[in-house]
């Protein structure tokens, strides 16, 4: 459980460091109050909707502040490092999809907790992985990855599944965080690069065209 | 009280197939996963942030499985019969507004179960019937069809205003829940039949323009 | 006490007429209802935003009717006086300091009361004063002023800085809450008088330019 913590903080700042680097592609001003609140919204929001959506208050970053910490870590590493980080570009997209393989499993497992129905918490578990930057995105007027690179949402909700099943099967607890993250890396990772995709729909006929 | 959960269901149904169409008018790339997350937006959205905003925990669908297996209906059903769906589009766009209005009506009841002030209970119940369509159009990055049709909210508004009423002049309820339902139905109808609606405002002075 | 009632539901009554007016700039239709809407929202939204994280039930908007009618007063006012509301920006624009610097020291109040870590305390106080507007700018399809005028958020995290800090050094109570309210118009009237801002960041390499 512990090691579940450090990793979790680790992930924080590593959302912290890519949110404020995703904002920082945008076109308008972008300064040291600006860097601190997307890389805030992108560490937090995730898991804030989750314990918002449940009802776990205290919300986990009200109450426990090493997660504000790893956060001003992130943004004064974000401040200081930021042309070294950016050409290191390929590894923190690396980092950012561990972190946000552990988001996924770590909201799983507290849905589970909070007795919900098994689709809610499949659900709520991609939400903690991906509703930061949803947010993020929002604020920012773009519109969020999750409807422009279609798999981007799809490996969180097919990881945050295979926990749901194996934990009905009653496998082991860490075995199961273990293999449900691993699923969610790996199959981003093959998504990348064989560049997979749902075909899109067609929802006008021919015709019209 | 069997009735209305079943007509509830079906509205969930109805918004999802709704919402899931609206998002595929949008230019950007639309494909099983945004048809899935815009359905299931515009479905759960209105009534979850009522549920948050009252703390009438568990939120609705996070404890019941019904919910979620509407809008999984109501995603297959979009998948399979789009072509034929958008044919269709006057008489789903009927199931929309009496979905709509019966969500309205559903939010009212529920607020003043949880003992909120009477103008509180108005904006919540047109919250539920509209809220799940405004998020999703922010997250498309759209502006939301409330600022764009008038009367679209306006019905809402009224129809919860005149439950509110009549439930203080204690009408009985399921005849207050019929009429109030009626008449969001049907000003919607008359609205759209005779492009009702309000002036538009001039906030700068002639010698502006 | 009842002198910051008074002064918190007279923020209400400015944050709905500059937040209606707000709306108003923008290239979409305007009526009855958006002025509502827009002003409702800008009014209510940070300290709904607070008190849900907080879980700070009832939201209080919801348990009081004092607020709503106080958005009610602002939206007639609006709808009657906006000709003349509009020539007297200046002042209006310095009463909307004043509501905003107000709320975001009750907000860090309510916040410590509710026992939480410092630094959530100060980010819940800065949102209680700006996230009325940036919901509505998120909902309008804007960028939100917090994106673009870098000195609108600053000012509110600063001061609400000042009060945790004068609260742990055991400053009475109602000296602190002056103190830190007037910290925060002063600053963003010089920042608006003086033009100052955060230098902008470069994040490219000088010669990608």
């Amino acid at each position: 459980m512990s090691l579940i913590y450090t990793i979790d903080l680790a992930g924080t700042f590593v959302f912290t460091v890519s949110g404020a680097l995703a904002a920082s592609d945008k076109k308008h001003h972008h300064d040291i109050f600006s860097v601190f609140f997307t890389g805030f919204i992108t560490a937090i929001g995730g898991g804030t909707i989750r314990d918002v959506l449940l009802g776990a208050y205290p919300v986990v970053w009200i109450n426990n502040m090493d997660y504000l910490l790893a956060i001003f870590a992130g943004v004064l590493f974000t401040l200081l490092f930021r042309r070294y980080i950016i050409r290191l570009y390929r590894t923190l997209s690396l980092f950012d999809t561990i972190g946000m393989a552990i988001y996924v499993v770590l909201g799983v497992q507290k849905s589970i907790a909070f007795d919900v129905n098994l689709g809610a918490a499949v659900i709520l578990g991609m939400m903690s992985g991906i509703f930061g930057g949803v947010i993020r995105d929002t604020l920012l007027n773009e519109i969020p990855l999750i409807f422009r690179k279609e798999l981007y949402a799809t490996p969180c909700l097919l990881g945050a599944g295979l926990f749901v099943i194996l934990h009905s099967l009653q496998v082991e607890e860490q075995l199961n965080f273990l293999l449900s993250v691993l699923f969610i890396i790996l199959f981003r990772l093959f998504a990348a690069k064989y560049h997979w995709s749902f075909p899109r729909l067609q929802f006008r006929e021919e015709a019209d065209n």
